[in-house]
């Protein structure tokens, strides 16, 4: 039995945590560590920003073992576009937080977010490291999620306990994202620890598949930072009998893992900039599940789509339209249209659906919208928000 | 010499066009026929959308034989996602065009814009087409380019005059845009005609390679219509020798069409649903077309580049952030970005320059940039426009 609880990083077994003010930002936190007492075995996602940031490469460099012990995070500066002083900062974090640790440097993972193209001030750093260090506890994970925040209006946690291999374990998670969040990741940390015993390839495997359904699969505005970062460190401490083959306990731990990516996904969706409503795009009836992931997330990334929901338009035909660029294999005779139970589109037409009731539904502040493509059983669910006067007044004076 | 002049579709030899009010929009001309005297060789490229509307289904069939004679155009209402009905109507568009006009009814293409999933008012559409054929007139462009509006708020004309084979030959255009303007064709109907005698695989060539640098390189906001369309009729009737090889009258005539599609093209940017702000994207250095070509689209279709430029904030980090993201080959070491004449960014990290001249320079209505890939010498241009509070506005509200 899985149970979801409000719980965070420090929730399994074994893991500190601690978010601190280091003078980055104004007067909010801004600098976190999470330590494990052992060594966990570690895996990460990283952008596919052809610009990471500098960060990002030293955490894959130090990823390279597939073990990890503590990561250290700063908001407020993303230390991209930095160069190679950008590079020996991120270095210094690592070097100093385990120097700090009393643990390997190659076991610190590194993660900033932020403005870009401002080097990091690094005495305010190393203050707020020897700071995070000093205050580690086993309640720290709230402040650790809000130390993470950039433009995010609340912290972003959750944890579930299940049983595998004779053993309970927990896993839990913190987040941030709000603006451009979009597939392959976007301006987007997730870190989730666990105590569960895995082997380091299984580990990968379950992250990278879980973060194809979840943080894949979110948008706010279609953008891929140069900073998106998911890790996960799973030091073992709960006992369970290691899993180590693809079955049944893999896929146990795989359904735990899918509920603490998608509850931060959702959350972040939830927290799009400007946002008013929360929508899930379903497709089904996909031939590939490739073909029901690229309609759902062309219909989620769609500025037509996205304005229409803000104004309360069911404006199917702007649905329809997105998943007929999607490139995906979609044959207009063949599909539905859902607006909750409403089937506004049948066979590639329009239905005599109730334009009052449709109305009356979108009001609500979460949507829910399936598409049927009628060509085989694929689906994919895709997450997103409508796009407000506030998104654009957001981000039309971010810097200043 | 290339002369470009405020002409439109009846500029060259031989053609008349109207424009008419029938009804399908409450108070505007909504109806347009354009005619040439001979049958003319034709060429068109249309959306690449799988819910193409019904106008393209008939269009795409009549233009099987590369000759057309007429056009007939509604606004108000897409004929899209109406089935085997909509098919009919757009059938009976041309066949009722042909009958009045006495030519052959695969003569005649297609095109409609507006409202999707609504059935053509029949009877308004067949006393528009009478009204339009009997108003027929060799100074009837701007009517026509009036009546197929829908969004737009000005006409958008334009003609040149150039000399070919031993005669002067005329180009003009006229299109409409707006909303939803994106690569791959958008809703976006362009309507091109000449004097020019050329054949008809020449002239589709040439068309496909015009599109490809003018259309398909603005956005407004990322989407792709059901109903995009964009089609030449080339008469002959300035009685130059024949375009029938790729030599340098072939090369003169293409120069002519691109100064006639550009200027369509971006004077659809200038008119953008809510544009504050026209916005030159070059990328040139790159190692491919291709690659100069999706590093521009991709900064042009941020919301995150569009956004910060209505806030008029040099936010070069999300200029770079896109072209990363982008999917081209970009090397951040080598990657230069220029706001005006203003260097930003010198082998991917920011230069120390003035803040203030750049602000103040982005309180322009027309801004260029140019990024600079540092890999080849290939390069491609996009124009798009910056998102405002009032795209918001007018989408969330289109059709209420």
């Amino acid at each position: 039995m899985l149970s979801k609880f409000d719980g965070d990083v420090c929730s399994p077994k074994g893991f500190k945590a601690s978010g601190v003010l280091c003078g980055i930002k104004k007067s909010k936190r801004d600098l976190a560590v999470i330590f494990s007492e052992t060594p966990a075995n570690s895996a990460a996602v990283f952008t596919q920003n052809k610009f990471a940031a500098a960060p990002l490469v030293v955490s894959k460099e130090n990823l390279k073992n597939g073990i990890a012990q503590a990561v250290v995070v700063n908001s407020g500066n993303a230390n991209a576009c930095t160069g190679t002083q950008g590079i020996s900062n991120a270095k210094r974090m690592a070097e100093l937080t385990a120097k700090l640790l009393r643990i390997n440097s190659s076991d610190v993972l590194v993660a900033s977010t932020g403005v870009i193209g401002v080097q990091l001030p690094m005495n305010k750093i190393e203050k707020g490291i020897k700071e995070a260090v000093k205050n580690l506890k086993t309640d720290g994970g709230k402040e650790a999620a809000c130390a993470i925040m950039t433009t995010d209006t609340f912290q972003k946690t959750v944890a579930v306990k299940t049983e595998i291999g004779g053993a309970e374990i927990t896993i839990g998670g913190i987040a941030k994202g709000s603006g451009m969040i979009h597939p392959n990741m976007a301006t987007m940390l997730g870190f989730i620890t666990t105590d569960v015993k895995i082997t380091t390839s299984l580990l990968k495997k379950a992250l990278k598949e879980s973060v194809e359904k979840s943080f894949n699969m979110i948008t706010v505005d279609g953008d891929t930072s140069t900073n998106d970062m998911v890790a996960v460190l799973a030091n073992g401490l709960a006992n369970n009998n290691v899993i180590e083959t693809e079955g049944e306990d893999f896929e146990k731990f795989k359904s735990a893992l899918d509920e603490v990516t998608v509850t931060l996904a959702k959350a972040i969706v939830r927290d799009g900039e400007g946002a008013t409503k929360f929508i899930e795009v379903e497709v089904k009836g996909a031939e590939t599940f490739e073909d029901a992931k690229t309609v759902a997330m062309a219909v989620a990334n769609s500025n037509l789509v996205k304005t229409a929901f803000f104004g309360e338009d069911a404006n199917w035909g702007r649905i329809v339209c997105a998943a007929g660029y999607s490139g995906a294999n979609v044959v207009p005779e063949k599909l539905d249209l859902f607006v909750k139970d409403f089937k506004l589109v049948e066979n590639g037409t329009p239905t005599d659906y109730s334009e009052e009731e449709v109305s009356e539904y979108l009001k609500n502040k979460e949507l829910k919208i399936t598409i049927d493509l009628g060509l085989g059983n694929q689906k994919a669910t895709a997450w997103t928000c409508d796009l407000s006067y506030d998104y654009v007044k957001i981000n039309g004076s971010y810097r200043t």
